[in-house]
């Protein structure tokens, strides 16, 4: 299996998604918080990549069954539902309810992964479920979008997605770009220290200034659910045989 | 000192290089291939971004003092005097001349890092020259800027920034990125095998199927070259005082 992985959004062409099995990596926090979102019985989320296209859509969708939820600067937006901490994602708050959902980073990556053959979310707490459905992808490249950080590479994606890439050589010969390469020589020296890396990281950093620290730890709580947000047709949703905890 | 390390130059932002001192790097083979040419004797470099744009600046100098080089997919362009090899660059060829350069990703980046305060062409040939300038530097806030390869990463570069991370952080304190942290782990695993590496990484494989296998030797040859090209007004320049071997 080839395995291509790209540290920001703005590596992808056309040619690297078109048709094909792609992994969106935000560690900190999208993918990690669509994960909670869907654990806790989120029906669905539709990722968007702009705060205007949030209330366009959501204005346009039945208010009863619909939230807002996003970030900017870490921030949530204002008028909106929710921001992007997995912990707001409780039970109460999302069971059965659609979330319209504008990040950053991370729902922007996954807008521009669209035309893939399928899109898996990722992040530390649900590897263990990506890794099975990945394993079972054949002889196809596989494609690891990093989301980044306002367009620049960040290290806690590059970690996760070296975990990924080093759970798969257990099972499976694998051939790895340069960016792939790089990943998991990362994630090999930083395997032992993951919730050290979320505290030390830029963005780590940066949100715990904003008093986020629990979700540093949350976020770092690798194999903590049994899920795999998949996007079809723009929306995420869980897929039907997904093993739950 | 500040060091920020960008994969890419999609990842330059105007802040990232607007007054700041910037460090270009492209092992394979822009930056090496200048720095060979500085040293045989070229007077000038004047890189630019397109084929379209060598031709018309060629057109525009005197011929008999003026040389056409650059590549496209690692090739020499068609009518172009030279392609992008430092081999072609000795003294008998370029000595007193100026060369309009058009490569696809270490020229780019140099165009791409107008309005810095001062751009330093480096690979690892002539890392001591670089690592001599840039620790002078005092508390400005480094850019090292990585080509990539056609806006994607790439493994030599990167670990190049990190021989450049780690030999700054022998003599001062440092103040990392997320993308210095990772050049700077990426180096420390690669140290003992630059050559190797430069054989093993996806570009380096490439050259190699063109018959460019000496290039990669050439390129792995750290610290074998005493100059220093500076980028002053586009145009790329040796020092007055850099030190010469």
């Amino acid at each position: 299996m080839r395995i291509e992985t790209l540290f920001t959004p703005s590596e992808i062409t056309e040619s690297a998604v078109k048709d094909k099995p792609v992994v969106v990596i935000d560690v900190l926090r999208a993918c990690t918080t669509i994960a909670f979102a869907m654990s806790r019985g989120c029906e669905r989320i539709i990722p968007v990549a702009s705060v205007e296209a949030a209330m366009n859509l959501a204005s346009s969708l039945e208010k009863k069954v619909t939230l807002l939820g996003g970030e900017r600067e870490g921030k949530r937006i204002d008028g909106f539902d929710l921001g992007n901490s997995p912990l707001e994602y409780t039970s109460d708050v999302v069971k059965g309810k659609a979330v319209v959902l504008a990040t950053t980073n991370g729902t922007r990556a996954i807008s521009m992964s669209q035309g893939a053959k399928e899109i898996l979310v990722a992040s530390f707490v649900n590897m263990v479920s990506v890794v099975d459905r990945a394993a079972g992808l054949g002889r196809d490249t596989l494609t690891v979008v990093c989301a980044g950080e306002c367009g620049k590479f960040s290290l806690e994606d590059a970690v996760c997605a070296g975990m990924l890439i080093e759970r798969l050589g257990e099972s499976k010969e694998v051939e790895l770009n340069d960016g792939a390469h790089a990943a998991r020589s990362l994630y090999r020296q930083n395997q032992d220290s993951i919730a050290d890396l979320l505290k030390q990281c830029e963005h780590g950093r940066y949100l715990e200034s904003l008093g986020f620290a629990k979700d540093l730890d949350i976020c770092s709580r690798v194999d903590s659910l049994s899920i795999l947000p998949v996007v079809k047709e723009g929306r995420i949703v869980k897929p039907k045989r997904a093993k739950r905890k």
